[in-house]
């Protein structure tokens, strides 16, 4: 029983983490596809859309599996509750990756809008935020995780300020628009992203330390966290 | 036990469905507070989003106690992790009618840009997939469930429709702009509501028939229900 558990455990983290290695690869190669101006590229972070549905569904009938047969308490119960939980997340941010990669094909057929900057920046902060939920994770690290959820204040900056730079080229020139309203797009995406590694965040301290910090402010996440 | 059982379960079926009924009424004010141009509405729905979240904390510490102290199995598990995953939907959506009446709050200060029609149908499509959502929950209605979702193309197609109406207003005069796109803001928002409603549908099927029918086509998910 006991190594059984473990096994089922083990297997579970690793399909975990499988599907956030398909989603990491996701939310990177469509920012690659954006500032390569690369369309096939694009294509292939759609297409791995349905890997990426197909671990979820894995995911929660090993947990729902275990969560019948073994009966599993305490430390255990929340690994399980937490890893459902993550991939949820994770599949979300899949589709997120999804819009952006649509985007970027139909932005592709026109000439740039402007050199990208501060999208290519919004991405990379996510990507870290997202690399370092599932790290937290991993290294059952809660201070890590409060780290994570920090740092989606600055997404939010720099996605307001993305936001009122667009507007403008809208402004200036309507042939712009169509373009600005993708490039707009994009940012809500990258924005979305980093909201659910927030919720990563959140639900790794759950499950390290048993508490539920959603809602909190930054300051309130970090105080309780050994 | 089995008294305790039928109590906790009866506790965890209240609460949920008090959150559905807070969330429910966040969808259909933050509309009347763009169509009557009432922004102390738009206000009220904001702050009932702190209750929203403390149903939501509520809800998953009954869920996680009565699985660490009751063991459950078969459909009361599936009970519980349904109620779970309903719950984090629904709290989704009530961000998603904040984010509505944030911008409903925005638009009122100017004239309106055009009389609302195609919107307010939109709303309303989603207030009764959002309502047959938890009615088919409540009834265990896995045939109701699966009719929720595939409601979900006709909003789809509305929120094109909307999407394309508004652009062109945008390419019509720059000052239309900042109008424009809170109303295509709301228009996403409602949009993301149905999608949340269509999970709620999918999880109801789980709940009632154990399959899951996620990532399926709309003909796929109906063909199996009985």
């Amino acid at each position: 029983m006991e190594r059984h558990r473990d096994q089922d455990l083990e297997a579970i983290r690793k399909t975990l983490l499988r599907m956030g290695g398909v989603v990491e690869r996701q939310i990177r190669e469509a920012m690659q596809a954006l500032i390569e101006r690369d369309s096939v590229r694009a294509d292939a972070v759609v297409r791995m859309d349905d890997e990426v549905d197909e671990l979820q569904k894995e995911i929660d009938a090993l947990c729902n599996r275990m969560l019948a047969l073994q009966q599993p308490m305490a430390t255990d119960l929340r690994f399980l509750v937490a890893t459902m939980k993550i991939a949820t997340d994770l599949e979300r941010m899949g589709d997120s990756a999804v819009n952006v990669a649509q985007a970027v094909a139909i932005l592709n057929l026109e000439p740039p809008l402007k050199p990208y900057v501060d999208l290519p920046r919004l991405a990379q902060i996510t990507q870290e935020m997202v690399r370092d939920a599932l790290d937290s994770f991993v290294r059952k690290d809660a201070r890590a995780a409060v780290d994570v959820c920090r740092r989606d204040d600055d997404v939010d900056a720099l996605y307001r300020q993305l936001f009122r730079e667009l507007v403008s080229y809208m402004a200036e020139d309507a042939k712009y628009i169509t373009r600005a309203l993708h490039l707009l797009l994009i940012a809500r995406n990258y924005e979305r992203i980093a909201d659910h590694a927030t919720n990563i965040g959140e639900d790794v301290v759950f499950y390290v330390e048993g508490r539920d910090i959603r809602h909190m402010t930054a300051d309130e996440k970090a105080s309780e966290t050994a």
